[in-house]
C-alpha cells in the first residue's frame, strides 16, 4: 500500500489525519484539494511532501493547461503550501521543469520522483540498518521521534524503515515512539505503523524522551527530517533539539535518516530555514499559544545522517 | 481561597481534575476518598501533597479513634499514596506524631502544616523574584513547566509564586507555560491561574522548551520540585530535565523553587527516588506505554534553589 499514488488521473491518498481510528483513501482532483490536505497533514513527512508538491504540479498541467498564467499561479500555491520541508518545493520544481513538453511528461516526471523515493526508502532501510548494528551492537534499544514510516513517505519510510530493516534482521530489542504532540503521529501513526509490522514497542510523551535515555533505557535515538541544512544542521519535528540534547547528554548516538532530496545546499544553517508556526488551537483551547512545528538540532548533537547515497558523519556539503 | 484546608470536620479541595472548565469544591470526609483524591491527582502538588497527608492522618485519627490497628493502616495508606513527591509522607508523619495526644492535637498539627505552607510561599515570592531580578536583569521572559502556582500549594505556590510576584513588581516581560503531558497541567491549571492574575502568556508544547530557550525567547526557567535530595538532585514533573539541558546548552538559569519540606536529606541522590509510573491509560487507548510521572535533573543543571529560608547553589546538605 502507497500513502500517496497516481491513480486514473488523481492523488490519492492515505487520509493521515484519520490514523489510528479509520483507514480512508482520499482522491484529490484539483489543486486547492491537494494544497488543503498538505496543509492539514492530511498527507505528511518530507518524502510523500516530495511527491506531493510533483503530483500537485501535474494536476496542475491537467487543468489549467491552457492558462498559462493560472497555471503558474497554481505552481506556485503547490510549492508554497507548507514552508519548512524543503521536499515540497523540491519535487513542484521538478515536474514543473517539464511544464513546457506538457502534461503527460509533468506526470512522468512526478511518477520518477515518486518511484526514486520508494527506491531511497529501501536504500536508507539497509545502510541504516547496518549502522546501527555497527553503533549498538547485536540488538538495539531504540527511540524515535514524529513518524517516519511508510506514511511520511510512499513505503516503508526513513528512520522507521530502519527500524524495520533491524526487526526483521532480529537485531531489535525494542522501540519506544514519542507520542509527539501536538497531532500525536507517534502515538497516531508511528504506533499504528508498527503494529501493523507486528513490533512490540512503548508510546512516551515527548518530554520522557532524555529521561529514558539517562536511565539507560535507550542505546540510539533515530529520526527523520524536513531538511537537512548546508553545515549538517537539522530541521524536524519540534522536540528532534530536545532528544539530540538528551542523547549527548546520555552519551548515546543520535542518528538522522532521511533521502538526498531532503538536503538543502542552498540553505548555509539552521537559522536560514523558516519554522511554521501552526497557531493556537492545535495545542489549546483555552489559552494563547507559540506552536512551532519545526526545530533546529545544531549539526554537533548528531552522530551521522544516513541518506539513499551515503553516511555523513560531517556536513553535507564537503562530504557531497 | 485555599487549594486545601479544613473545613468543618472535613477536608476540603479544589477538585484539579476539573478545572479549567469548573471550579468544584470537592469535601473529602473520609480516608478512602482522601487517597483517591490524590491518586487521581484531584490534589496534587508537592506542598499541598504535604497538607494533604497531615489533614489526611487528621481524618484517621477521628475515625479510627477506638482502634489502633485500623489507626495505623489508615496513615499508612495516607504515607504511602503516592510515593514520589516527598511532602505526602512527611506532612502525614508529622501529624502522626501527635497521635498519642488525641484526633484534636493531631488536627492541630496538620493546621501547622497547612499555615507554615502559606507562609513559606509568600517567603518563596520574594525571595525568588529578587533572585531572578539579579540573575535576568530589569523586566524577565520566563518558562514555567507543570504547575506550581496556589493550586500546587495552599495559595500563591511556589514557582508560579515568583512569577506573580515579579508581574506585582513590573518586572516580567513575558511567560510560556509548558502545557505538560500527559494531564496538562500547565495548560489547564498554570494557565488558568495566569489568566485569573491577568498575566499574559502562552502554552508551548513541552518539547517546544528547548528549542525557544535556543532561539532566545527565554531569559530563565523557573519550576518546581517534588523532591530533593541531599546532593542536590531534583526531582519533579516528568519534561523538567529536558527543559534544564535546554537551559544549559542556551545558557540561561535553571532555577527551582521548593519549600524547605521538600528537601529530603535522607535521599543522597536522584538514582534512590522510586519514580511513580502512570501506566498506559493517561498517554494513549492505542498501545502500550512508559509512563514515568516524574524525572530527576542532575544537580550539576541546577543553578539556584530557593526555599522558604535561603538560595541553594551548591548541596542543601553542605548548606543546610
Amino acid at each position: 500500500m502507497r500513502t500517496i499514488d497516481w491513480v486514473d488521473g488523481a492523488i490519492e491518498i492515505i487520509d493521515q489525519t484519520m490514523l489510528p481510528g479509520e483507514l480512508r483513501i482520499l482522491r484529490l482532483h484539483t489543486v486547492g484539494e491537494l494544497v488543503a490536505a498538505v496543509q492539514s497533514l492530511a498527507v505528511r513527512g518530507a518524502p510523500a511532501l516530495g511527491v506531493a508538491g510533483a503530483f500537485g504540479v501535474a494536476l496542475a498541467a491537467r487543468v489549467h493547461a491552457d492558462d498559462p498564467q493560472a497555471l503558474a499561479l497554481a505552481v506556485r500555491r503547490v510549492e508554497t503550501a507548507r514552508p519548512t520541508a524543503v521536499n515540497l518545493a523540491r519535487g513542484a520544481q521538478r515536474a514543473a521543469s517539464q511544464l513546457n513538453r506538457g502534461p503527460q511528461a509533468v506526470l512522468e516526471e512526478a511518477c520518477r520522483v515518486r518511484d526514486e523515493e520508494i527506491a531511497a526508502s529501501a536504500a536508507m532501510a539497509t545502510r541504516g540498518a547496518d549502522l546501527l548494528t555497527q553503533l549498538c551492537g547485536a540488538r538495539a534499544r531504540l527511540l524515535t521521534h514524529c513518524n517516519t514510516g511508510g506514511l511520511a513517505a510512499v513505503t516503508v519510510g526513513t528512520a522507521l524503515g530502519v527500524v524495520h530493516e533491524l526487526h526483521q534482521r532480529g537485531r531489535l530489542a525494542g522501540v519506544i515512539a514519542s507520542e509527539t504532540r501536538p497531532l500525536l503521529q507517534g502515538a497516531r501513526l508511528t504506533s499504528w505503523e508498527l503494529t501493523q509490522w507486528g513490533i512490540e514497542h512503548r508510546v512516551a510523551v515527548d518530554s520522557a524522551g532524555p529521561f529514558l535515555m539517562a536511565r539507560g533505557e535507550v542505546d540510539a535515538v533515530i529520526l527523520g527530517a524536513d531538511r537537512i541544512c548546508a553545515n549538517g544542521d537539522v530541521i524536524n519535528k519540534i522536540g528532534t533539539y530536545a532528544h539530540a540534547l538528551g542523547a549527548r547528554r546520555a552519551g548515546i548516538p543520535f542518528v538522522v535518516v532521511a533521502p538526498e532530496s531532503t538536503i538543502d545546499l542552498d540553505t548555509p544553517h539552521g537559522g536560514a530555514v523558516p519554522i511554521e508556526d501552526r497557531g493556537a488551537a492545535e495545542i489549546t483551547p483555552w489559552a494563547d499559544a507559540v506552536n512551532p512545528a519545526f526545530d533546529v538540532t545544531p549539526h554537533d548533537l548528531v552522530t551521522a545522517i544516513v541518506t539513499d547515497r551515503r553516511v555523513i558523519t560531517g556536513s553535507p556539503a564537503a562530504t557531497a
